[in-house]
């Protein structure tokens, strides 16, 4: 569909960062920056592009979106690139062994809408073309974000997947006047305070040799991470919880006579799960 | 995004008909049949494609969606393509000269619900890579559906405006059934029936000299055209205007002394216009 007037200005609202994990192929970032310019969109974040970055493939499928091309964020970890946010959506078509809220995009559009309109920054997580999201990017996020789609035939390009957020963002233009926004919750933590907590977490944990066993330890990690984000936590709770394991912690690093005994440590565990 | 579910039986529903005007590309075939195999289209019609069909790439880029690919009809013209339908739409992003509505891709999915759910045949027009839709398409539809996108940056690929139009298609399904379908306007007319009327005015306008000229005589049709699908006759009405159009063109087939002379002529050019 032609029909680009190039007389009206782009528009470079505040709106969601579209964070592409460990995109395999420069076309799909490409059409997802052409289908973002559609809508308003134009924070794009790469982690780990596994072509590089610039990438000839990309800026020639972004069907000359150079106002999103020109912007594009490179990071090396998932936590990096959501560092400043303070809302983050995962989108996926798998169900996950993991307590998070499964939300609809019109659903997740509005209340996009109404974080953003707050001041707060917000970003949409999409996952590898081949297999989507892992489930420790998952459990960094607050909710999971699934599509409508056909069960038998579930599978989405990304940049279609980015497509339907994006016309969702636009769509709820207006509508989020409707929407209250809840100040009394105080101003939400952004993702690095949480990780902050949530990396202190676990490495008191690894000293207090909580993880039963290596194998163990990723998904248990993701468990704690999906279950302390889904609580929306403010920066005042963050710091509460930092001090609450740094206490903790400390505890162990008393001298004790006890240490190399088994049934002390057993009876700590019992405490903290 | 993975996810597909292969145990789940693929959805043959009764659903809009997608219409591909002349693509150009098998790419954005396969991506659009993909797009349609995600939101549980199946019912996919080309006109002329440019490479010729079946298509390598169209069948590679469609990524399993062999129940749609497999079952892709192809016509040499719109009207064949459209022949069955008694309500179209046309997709496009450029305002149009002529007086056709214009609907979001919400209130086309809703309506389009309530079209198949009372038994009816639907389907949606999309143009050309380059240059969307011909102004003698839009005239042969119901109404032009666009996207809200953003005026400076509206060019979308093919397959991602097929992608919108299924995906609200699928957000409508339930919302249907809070729509009264008006069954007082009587069975529509297919667009065959449309059409026979359509060449048999224009046939007997020809034969009365009702285009001043050549030239202008492709966007006088077209204007006719889109003035008499915007009615949304039914079957009964078609027959009546058809006897109409052919009681007024065998008047001239009367043998008439006056024939030769300018000045009767003028006077039923008048009449009709």
């Amino acid at each position: 569909m032609a029909g680009t007037d190039s007389s009206k200005p782009l528009s470079l609202e505040p709106c969601p960062a579209i964070i592409l994990c460990e995109p395999q192929l420069g076309e799909n970032i490409g059409s997802a920056a052409r289908a973002m310019a559609n809508f308003g969109l134009w924070d794009l974040r790469l982690v780990n592009p596994r072509e590089g970055w610039p990438n000839e493939k990309a800026a020639s499928l972004a069907a000359k979106a150079d106002h999103v091309i020109s912007r594009v964020q490179v990071f090396e970890t998932i936590e990096q690139a959501i560092a400043d946010l303070s809302l983050v959506y995962s989108t996926t078509a798998r169900k996950r062994d993991m307590f998070k809220p499964v939300i609809g995009p019109d659903v997740a559009a509005n209340r996009l809408r109404a974080h953003i309109g707050a001041g707060g920054g917000a970003g949409l997580l999409f996952g590898r073309e081949r297999w989507g999201l892992n489930n420790e990017e998952v459990a960094l996020s607050d909710a999971i974000v699934t599509l409508p789609v056909e069960a038998a035939f579930a599978s989405l390009n990304i940049a279609q997947a980015v497509l339907v957020l994006a016309y969702e963002w636009r769509r709820a233009e207006g509508e989020a006047a409707a929407l209250p926004f809840d100040g009394d919750l105080g101003v939400p933590a952004t993702r690095d305070q949480l990780v902050g907590l949530f990396e202190q977490l676990e490495e008191a944990l690894d000293r207090g040799h909580f993880f039963s066993t290596a194998e163990k330890r990723p998904s248990m990690v993701n468990n704690i991470r999906a279950m302390l984000s889904r609580a929306g936590f403010n920066e005042q709770e963050v710091r509460t919880l930092r001090g609450i394991v740094a206490s903790l912690d400390r505890r162990h690093e008393r001298p004790n006579p006890d240490r190399q005994k088994p049934r002390p440590r057993a009876k700590t565990r019992k405490q903290d799960s």
